[in-house]
């Protein structure tokens, strides 16, 4: 290990670009990116699906709303506003045909609205920070946009039970930020939090970098208060640890992305915040050493390890080409490294901690597993050091259409699937690239192919066969990104018939005229 | 602190006695206490409640269910085999009349006998330890009981990543003592674990001894398999860490008390064991100091800390009176302290542990907190540590009825709840005692009234003056026993009526016939 030095150096310049949790924080910032003619195509045309039998909005309707939602700019319409940025998705992939945006303020206004499109057989789009990656959060059709964003207040926070109480728009980061004052840590962290919400973040299910610490957020949630498709409000909001009175009925609400209710209102337990942190990116020349440093890392760092993160030169060059963002570990001659990981800790006693990631690196150093490495303990470095992890999603985008899959895989198997795709497209001219990167400690691989529009050639080539593998390897087709639009019809690479069949039972017993989300999660 | 020494000092004849796990394994044990006339009272006669419409078994029933399970031992009949066991709780104060326990191994078998009770609506109570305290394993009227005791292979442990596959019969010490050799340690422990299965586990959603450290069952499950009322088998038997592709069905079952599936198959994320491991055992004179020790547990101890207890001298009097089990850390004068917590911590590094632990009894001792401790770090004397708060539920049997009660509450609240019981109670002639004990780091309180026999005077006294504080509290009226048959009636005061009826639908939805452990759970 050539530089095992405790900051990272990097030129003053570069130092804004890396600052962590840079993500654009509005989907008006996204758009600024494209011009305004590279709107996919709508999504009614270029997939072959039906309209359901859902009301169409009148003018009527919008008396109604208005009336419902008095305060100015809870009902915009895409004659006066433009409803585009609620229309297409982060990855603009997809894109509705929505003609109303309704931003209520209140649960009893999620109630009034909801009730009201029961009635009247609307249906309606749950909309968060709109970041979702697989076409959940934008309308198929016309549906309702019903916008979380207004419901953004943080309603208490126990500093010493560390319980979260807040409405479901709250931001991702904004919460960090405030529970960072209080001395506690939100369980969740993710390259979006800059606009993605708590309501998503439930409604999706989401990993993200901390689950291999602080478990699935089905462990996290304490209570939450969502709103029925019929307008019924079920207030499950319980502040307690432990709380075994009937169906833990907030569960359902985790990870089904607006097709059961819509979430106004959470808590959450969270940990305190760890007294000393650390992050060491380290470059391996396989991903055998990958693995290799990963069961060192879960003995020796044990409880002070917070996340366990890979990206390969494609993700690490991918970065660099669109957001300049240059690897502090690049070899001698100025190439990247096949594979970096992340390794994050946090504990409660500094001179510990830094004994045991010591301890780890020189074991690894000794071994010959890593190749190169560089460590920061203070806070504005150790954002320049997740940089390139937590941006490639966005980097990605830069290059057109991505191809993206989300898959878990027994961890053996987890980077295979990268080169067996890379040799399944060798050749084909029209892909700019492929690469893998994502969370080891979780088997999560993010594998994103990219091409400078959509092919369906090169989409024919990857589906169903990756589909097949992943099914062949007990893994799983959407480890934390959800279902959504896109995966709907694939469910059954991963669920059994029978599964699908209960699931289309919940859904049809807690929403049965099926406004909620439609053409969404449930086949 | 007048005795911190690092080892428990115990004659060594009450070693034994002290051993941990040394609960009743069988309830054959149980029984044999007392004597046979000591049954309770039948739950029909007792309770006011009306049969189902189901089907009385008959002989080409038990015929039938002969010929599905064809090996021995597998069908017994209260004429044959005497079925007490499983007709009476483990504590003894409900007793049903079942007339056939069927003892399916396999899945399939588990399948076609509920495929046929639905066809032939005939009732079910799934068993599995019947360790449960709020009267769900066992029959009301004559359902026929369905234990799961065969069900009991280990089917795969991987060492790397953690995971455990088994049947749902397995015996929770069993999975712990089979993961320890390989360096694993199971997230769930409590008292009960020398009988209860890891399918009742998760139907109870147990939280036991260490949530504080390692969540709720929600968290550690990773998939399950499962069989609904009609015999379809739901296999979401998942082991990847994360798996969103569509709602989250293992959930549903979690806490669902037999009444939505019979659990067949789990699997769990196992952390790692640690490989250090200590105990302390402090006095206190105040419950406030206890709560202060709790949050300086939870700043110094942090990452290590694994379990956070406490009893009151009232507890450990029962215990000390039935089971002879004496405090270590009796005063001068031979009288029980206040309270006394346990403390216990779990790390990757011996040194950096009894570090952190030293400086935190240090601390405590210096601020007069603490009146008296000791530690260990041995198993043998760990275990010797943990007696008396494991074995307190036993304890309090000897004593006659018990009234039992579980609640979460503010922490500030918690012990607040038997000080205003024992006043409530003060001068009844017919209580034994009121004891207090639990989990702090939870804000579970355990709360306990002993009598000879039980008493309605008593129970009136007791309810629905004690729901109504709790909820006034916005506490839980169960925190982790569960709702079976004893809790149904008094939901409300935890739940909402719109949350009853949505619990009712989902019922309703995945077992349409109620065949499943009728009575219970959903009001
Ligand atoms: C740069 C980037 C990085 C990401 N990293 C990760 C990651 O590491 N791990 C991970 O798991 N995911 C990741 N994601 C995807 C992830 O799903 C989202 O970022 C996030 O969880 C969604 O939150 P949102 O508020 O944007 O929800 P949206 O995108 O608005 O909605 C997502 C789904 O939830 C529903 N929904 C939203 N709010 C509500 C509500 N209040 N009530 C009911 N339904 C609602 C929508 O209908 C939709 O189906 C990433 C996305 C991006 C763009
Ligand atoms: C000494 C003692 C200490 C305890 N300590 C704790 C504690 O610390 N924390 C805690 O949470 N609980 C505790 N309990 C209660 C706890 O609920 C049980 O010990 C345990 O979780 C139940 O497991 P079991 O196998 O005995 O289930 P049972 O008692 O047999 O059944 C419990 C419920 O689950 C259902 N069930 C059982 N198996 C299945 C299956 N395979 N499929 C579907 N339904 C099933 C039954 O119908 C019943 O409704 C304690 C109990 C005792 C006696």
């Amino acid at each position: 290990m050539r530089r095992l030095s405790r900051a990272i150096h990097l030129p003053a310049a570069s130092a804004k670009l890396l600052a962590r949790g840079t993500t654009p924080t509005t989907t008006t910032t996204l758009f600024a990116r494209g011009n305004s003619s590279g709107l996919p195509p709508q999504t009614a045309e270029r997939y072959a699906i039906a309209r359901g039998k859902f009301q169409v909005l009148s003018q009527q309707h919008l008396d109604h709303f208005r009336r419902l939602l008095p305060s100015s700019g809870s009902v915009l319409t895409a004659e006066e506003d433009g409803l585009d940025g609620y229309n297409v998705d982060w990855l603009k992939t997809v894109r509705g045909q929505s003609r109303v945006v309704l931003k209520p303020s209140t649960t009893e206004e999620v109630s009034a609205i909801l009730r009201y499109c029961s009635e009247h057989s609307l249906a309606v789009c749950p909309q968060g920070g709109n970041t979702g990656l697989v076409g959940g959060s934008v309308p198929v059709f016309d549906e309702i946009v019903l916008s979380m964003s207004r419901m953004d207040k943080i309603i208490s926070v126990d500093e010493i039970s560390g319980t979260l109480v807040c409405e479901a728009g709250c931001i991702l980061e904004r919460i960090s930020d405030h529970l960072a004052e209080k001395g506690l840590r939100m369980p969740l962290d993710l390259g979006a939090k800059g606009s993605c919400q708590l309501g998503g973040n439930i409604s999706t299910n989401a990993g993200g970098l901390r689950l291999l610490r602080y478990g699935s957020l089905h462990g996290s949630i304490l209570g939450a208060e969502f709103v029925m498709a019929d307008g019924t409000v079920i207030d499950v909001l319980s502040e307690m640890r432990k709380d075994n009175t009937g169906y833990d009925l907030k569960q359902l609400i985790v990870g089904s992305e607006g097709t059961l209710g819509v979430v106004t209102k959470l808590s959450f337990a969270c940990p305190p915040k760890p007294a000393s942190e650390a992050v060491a990116l380290l470059a391996c020349d396989s991903f055998e050493d990958v693995l290799c440093l990963f069961r060192e890392a879960r003995q020796g760092l044990a409880e002070i390890l917070s996340a366990f993160e890979f990206y390969d030169a494609a993700s690490a060059g991918v970065a660099r080409e669109h957001l300049g963002l240059s690897s502090p570990l690049l070899r001698d001659d100025g190439t990247e490294s096949p594979f970096y990981v992340l390794v994050e800790t946090g504990g409660s006693n500094a001179r510990h901690d830094e004994e045991k990631v010591h301890a780890f690196l020189e074991r690894m150093l000794s071994t010959g597993r890593v190749q190169n490495g560089t460590m920061a303990t203070e806070p504005s470095k150790i954002k320049a050091l997740w940089a390139t992890r937590e941006r490639i999603t966005e980097a990605l985008l830069h290059d057109g259409y991505v191809y993206k899959y989300d898959v878990s895989l027994p961890l053996r198997d987890l980077y295979g699937a990268v080169e067996a795709t890379r040799e399944r497209l060798a050749g084909h001219p029209g892909v700019t690239r492929v690469v893998g990167f994502g969370h080891v400690g979780d088997g999560n691989l993010h594998l994103n192919i990219t091409s400078p529009q959509y092919e369906e050639a090169i989409a024919d080539l990857l589906e169903p066969w990756l589909w097949e593998q992943v099914a062949a390897a007990r893994g799983s087709i959407s480890a934390e990104h959800g279902v959504g639009f896109k995966k709907r019809d694939v469910l059954g690479y991963s669920k059994s018939p029978e599964a699908l069949s209960l699931m289309r039972q919940l859904k049809d017993t807690m929403d049965p005229k099926g406004i909620l989300n439609p053409y969404k999660t449930v086949p």
